[in-house]
């Protein structure tokens, strides 16, 4: 089936139309008519040739929503017409020990990526979500309970939510937690929400006094200017846990020594160039633990996507049109976007074809 | 009371014979006769004052083991002429939260250590285990349950066997679990042999392949070189727990890319130089986790101490007398030890009074 979406032909090329096939349905298959994308970091850092095995035409996407197309003969609980999402898996081996306790993102074999899929998983290229249909195995596809008025809002939690649900449930954050997010932008908004609303004491660390306002209401309890030094030794030994959304290379330690016994530091983000080397000292004298986070399973997502649809959670979203994604990209890089860039998919179906 | 001992009056100058005076035995109080005392590298780190806050004299020595001289009116489980131990600690608040729950190592105030005490809970200092007799509060002072003739190859278990136990029990070893040791030293070879007696798959990690036979009669099941690219390899992604117990700086992504999903690497050993930074994306992919861990509480050293008598594990330890003890530094520093130096009590107490 024919689709169309925003491609870049090279690392040096703007992301400009492209016109594909869709595979046609198989028996497991959901056909998707995409209403919405959300914009990752993840998708300039690959349509930009950033990171290593990077496959071209490349369409990036892993925040997708839409409605329900066509389902394959092995399909029996999508109907058309359902909203439903599809995040940063299209494919895992199904088999190996992380597949087998729902933990697809850790796919021994490597999972089969949105876009640019054959980075991990191998075989063919993957278009991702900036383009008018998709086509994917039914069991990564997502059921979404928000009301359809929220749609555009629901997308980046496909990958932002996830990102930070999962090491928010993996490490057992609650109430009577104090736990920390670290970094307020895409990942790091979602983590205050999700967090506040798993019921922890939510202390938001950003290095700029102006998002201090933001963040109380994104649902921090307290926000932490953290090149604050005092305001940082307050907290010392404190938390129960820390979400580190933030990828730039920093000094982890000023966040370590503010963990209690047993505490862990997780990482989401991934520096292009190291992180100082954490001192030792601090894991030691506390027990510390730093530890990383990628995404989450197939199922842990759904837990996610009903959680924030019953806390009545979204993403805090700015609308774009397909044709100002460089725009969009431009602005990501300035960190100018509260929080995320959402792509109206209606503005490339509407463009004449070339 | 008067009381004979080694000790360095300034950061360069030799151990050498002091007399000083114990405390008088308080209501809770336990006078231990010491019989034999481990070396551990801390008490060359101390004596040296290559670490800050050192005061002089300097008494070192934290694995002792000796027999119950006196105790005071309150002590009433201790017999005179039972054999006992003492390790890093000799008091703590005993009403904080780690206090509490028996991790004691972790008090908020600080522990008190054996020797040079006030550089964790500030007061006076306070003199180890390198010397004839030492006064200690009954709650930490630990049962020997082993035979007599095993007492000085017990010393060690007060540090480097407690160093090592306690992360093995805190992320749960046992059968079934395949667990690295890296380091084949003084706490290297205790962690071999525990995790081998938790029932545990141990693979030593040894920079030389020379120390093979040795690992593999400490009870580990397999030894690799960790200079063998190609056997490292081999062993990707496959460990549920790896100890390190290496203080100098090295590569430790060599190590957490060996660990398997959801997988930890514990540091028991504070390198005087940073190690180069643990790549980020290690963390990530597999969840892995990077901590650190401190000898152990009161109550898990006895625990430790007793699975050792039922276990029939000591240390492997080579004798010395209090006299030899600059001679033993200087082999420690080139690691020429196999695997603890214990020095003869009985040596101190012969020497003639200056």
């Amino acid at each position: 089936m024919k689709a169309k979406a925003y491609a870049a032909q090279s690392p040096s090329s703007q992301l400009a139309p492209f016109a594909f096939e869709r595979r046609e349905a198989r028996p497991d298959d959901v056909v998707i008519d995409i209403l919405y994308c959300g914009v990752c970091h993840s998708d300039l850092h690959t349509a930009r040739g950033e990171w290593p095995g990077i496959l071209y035409p490349c369409v990036p996407g892993h925040e997708i929503v839409g409605r329900v197309a066509a389902v394959g003969s092995q399909v029996s609980d999508l109907a058309i017409g359902a909203l439903v999402g599809v995040g940063c898996m299209v494919d895992s081996c199904r088999h190996c020990a992380a597949c087998n306790t729902n933990l697809e993102q850790y796919c021994e074999s490597g999972f089969v990526g949105t876009y640019n899929g054959p980075a991990f998983g191998g075989g063919e290229n993957t278009y991702g979500g900036y383009s008018t249909a998709i086509v994917v195995d039914r069991h990564f596809v997502l059921k979404i309970k928000h009301d359809e008025s929220q749609l555009a809002a629901v997308a980046p939690l496909l990958c932002a939510g996830i990102t930070t649900w999962s090491p928010l449930r993996h490490w057992k954050v609650g109430p009577g937690q104090k736990v920390g997010v670290v970094g307020i932008g895409g990942l790091g908004h979602m983590g205050i929400k999700l967090a506040h609303a798993l019921g922890a004491h939510v202390v938001a660390f950003t290095t700029s006094e102006s998002k201090r306002e933001a963040a109380l209401k994104l649902g921090a309890d307290e926000v932490v200017v953290s090149k604050d030094a005092a305001a940082m030794a307050a907290h010392a030994a404190s938390f129960d846990f820390i979400l580190n959304t933030v990828a730039a290379p920093h000094d982890l330690d000023a966040f370590m020594v503010l963990l209690k016994l047993d505490g862990t530091m997780t990482l989401v983000g991934v520096p292009e160039n190291s992180h100082p080397s954490p001192a030792v000292f601090n894991l030691i004298f506390k027990r510390r633990s730093l530890a990383g986070s990628l995404i989450g399973g197939i199922a842990e997502t759904q837990e996610m996507l009903d959680f924030c649809a019953e806390h009545n959670i979204v993403s805090d979203i700015e609308m774009i049109a397909m044709q100002d994604i460089e725009t969009a990209y431009a602005r990501m890089l300035k960190s100018d976007v509260k929080y995320r860039f959402v792509i109206d998919m209606e503005t490339l179906k509407a463009e004449a074809t070339a």
